[in-house]
């Protein structure tokens, strides 16, 4: 099963938790629906996707507003460049009991939480969800998110890489202190559990240390699936130790080819068998049913609802540099529309998987699983019906082994 | 409405996120589902006590596992004395999706969370679930606890308080940063939210500092509901500042009628109304279909189910005092029977509300909506329906306003 489910594509669903999709502009387009503070929004994203078959929804997060163009979140409130980002753990709760198969990702930072915090949120979903837990690990790059945890400015970027290693070491230790065959619940002895068997952690680091045991017992699949989108130097070498699916956005199709092969050779040096470890890229998709119908639909997209202010404010936070001082040239609207064309070009080149984001919501998720997806399977390329009930099994990933204990 | 739920009776479920109740002999119960890492499990518990038009589900939390007691946590696993412990908005997310009307509570410390964290969640809770939020406040005791949040031991009982009230002075002020009109949503303009009606916080504490705003608008409540148990005099003075609901459990009447007096003076002193804050006992129930049945049931639960050991263990953790060098003498147990006996009377005398805790699960709590909401509906003390859709609405609190901008 593992090995057929790794010949297919992989769907992966990109959301927001809230008022936008990764598309600032997309809160204005006329078949958005504005539910994105309510269960049911959440309810029927997951529900779309997962009648769809999708592998994984994943959402992304950030810690703060956009708040660096300018000084100001003002850009951000006013043109709905994803001033609302809402809690996920809770969000992830919905979806997992409105749902029975497909992953739930969530991002989370090891710059502003702490491991034993994250293990134990990750380990709880995925029992809950009965194995689908997957954490898309991020490094938080914002000063506006440092200004709501209570620092100045970001950590430096090597240093938050530093952390993180530190960050993933603590929290696969935790999901290692219940063996897998812990639990006993005997209730006449009594014996609960067995006290050789839940081990205390005892991790100290530079940045953390977590005695542990976690409270939750080993999960499902074992550990949740690690999701990393790095494409610095330091971020491939951190993929390289810790991803299990990589997601890539590289604008243009060399950039792509060599960062494909540059990460590849980085898993190899870990040790790692390089194809046990997918890379994902971005494909946003404007589906209709026709061909003119669909560019009709760009069209409205790029030419209307694109706010050059809105992706200004946006582009501040990803680059964490202030740009309210430079006038609203052509250059930087450009280049944002070319790096769009880059990973559209890319799409028609790596066949292992897409990571789908949407010009509206919930529709345009609709549209794919109504009008993509059958196509897909008609072409043999995509699962009809899942085939396992974990997120591992979906993705042909091995369930990690327990930390050997002396 | 609000007048005639004040008149009435609360109900409110004790819960925990793990393997045994506020008992932690419970798991050994023969009617106790061993569900507790299944979300079909808290689906039902929820969907039960909405049955029984309970006001509030909140569950209890520690961040450690019971480790004080010989300075291991090998007793606390063994004899299952609540060793497991989920996160909690992952568990009330479950709730939400599938109830509409009971309040969702969780505990949160203010010891080893960060300010823009918890009030995120809750925020986000109170908008998924359409205003159900609470939010039970509290310091961190333990050493265990510490330990996993990378300190050596617990802060200093005072200290944490003034770190509680710093904290919520920043969760309060960040629940207020978006008005409850800043939402526009032309798509047109375009105009997401009124810049003018969205601000930061510039918190700046002793120990936290928060530039804001929160990334979720105002909430339905305005504010999440805010419970609070401290029972100390530096617990006290929290409540009287903070708590819109508060829950004691006092060894015996006299003592319970002193503090009652003391927190309405303290109220009082604060330039609150003493009567818009409730003061709920825990009220331990056993119930059947008729006395001796009840008896039978209570004799099961107090003679075979209740193991020394994990009382011990528990004890340790209650007092962060490591017990495991006196001997198994009764004392000891006595006095804990002895403190149950004195809650139980208590509940006789205070008719405005009762914390409901359960000697199996999810059993106890289908017994007390079967048996004992009936008999108190038909005496006309408690609600038959629900008459609002808040929790707010529920217990007849004011939905508080924003704060007043200069």
């Amino acid at each position: 099963m593992a090995k057929n489910a790794k010949r297919q594509m992989a769907l992966v669903g990109f959301m927001q938790a809230g008022n936008a999709t990764v598309y600032a502009g997309s809160w204005r387009h006329p078949a958005t629906e504005h539910g994105f503070l309510t269960a049911g929004y959440y309810e029927k994203l997951a529900r779309t996707l997962e009648q769809g078959c999708f592998d994984l929804m994943f959402f992304d997060d950030r810690l703060a507003m956009p708040g660096i163009y300018g000084g100001s979140v003002g850009e951000a409130v006013r043109t709905g460049a994803r001033p609302v980002k809402l809690d996920l753990s809770v969000v992830l709760g919905i979806c997992a009991a409105v749902t029975e198969r497909i992953g739930l990702g969530a991002t989370y930072s090891t710059t502003y939480y702490t491991p034993f915090h994250v293990a134990r949120t990750f380990a709880t979903l995925d029992h809950i969800s009965g194995g689908r837990a997957a954490w898309n690990v991020v490094t938080s790059v914002n000063d506006s998110e440092a200004q709501n945890y209570g620092l100045k400015e970001a950590i430096p970027h090597d240093v938050r890489y530093d952390r993180a290693d530190e960050f993933l070491e603590a929290t696969t230790g935790l999901w290692d202190t219940w063996e897998d065959d812990a639990l006993v619940l005997d209730r006449e002895t009594p014996l609960f559990a067995d006290p050789d068997k839940v081990h205390e952690l005892d991790y100290e680091g530079a940045w953390f240390s977590v005695r542990g045991p976690l409270t939750v017992p080993r999960c499902p699949q074992g550990r949740p699936v690690l999701l990393q989108a790095g494409s610095s130097g330091r971020g491939r070498e951190f993929a390289a130790r810790w991803a299990e699916l990589i997601f890539t956005g590289d604008p243009g199709i060399e950039v792509a080819r060599s960062h494909y092969k540059d990460q590849k050779e980085k898993l190899g040096e870990r040790g790692r068998d390089p194809e046990s470890v997918r890379m994902l890229p971005m494909a946003y998709t404007v589906v209709g049913e026709s061909k003119a119908h669909a560019e009709e639909r760009e069209q409205l997209f790029l030419n209307d609802l694109v706010d050059p202010m809105a992706s200004l404010t946006l582009l501040s936070e990803l680059m964490n540099y202030d740009f309210s001082g430079l006038s609203l040239s052509a250059p930087i609207t450009d280049e944002l529309i070319e790096s769009v064309s880059g990973i559209r070009g890319l799409v028609q080149n790596i066949k292992t998987g897409f990571v789908i984001a949407a010009t509206h919501s919930p529709g345009a998720y609709e549209d794919v699983v109504r009008m993509v997806v059958p196509e897909l399977q008609k072409r043999g390329l995509f699962r009809d019906h899942y085939t396992g009930s974990t997120l591992r099994e979906h993705l042909g990933l091995e369930r990690p082994a327990a930390a050997a204990r002396g």
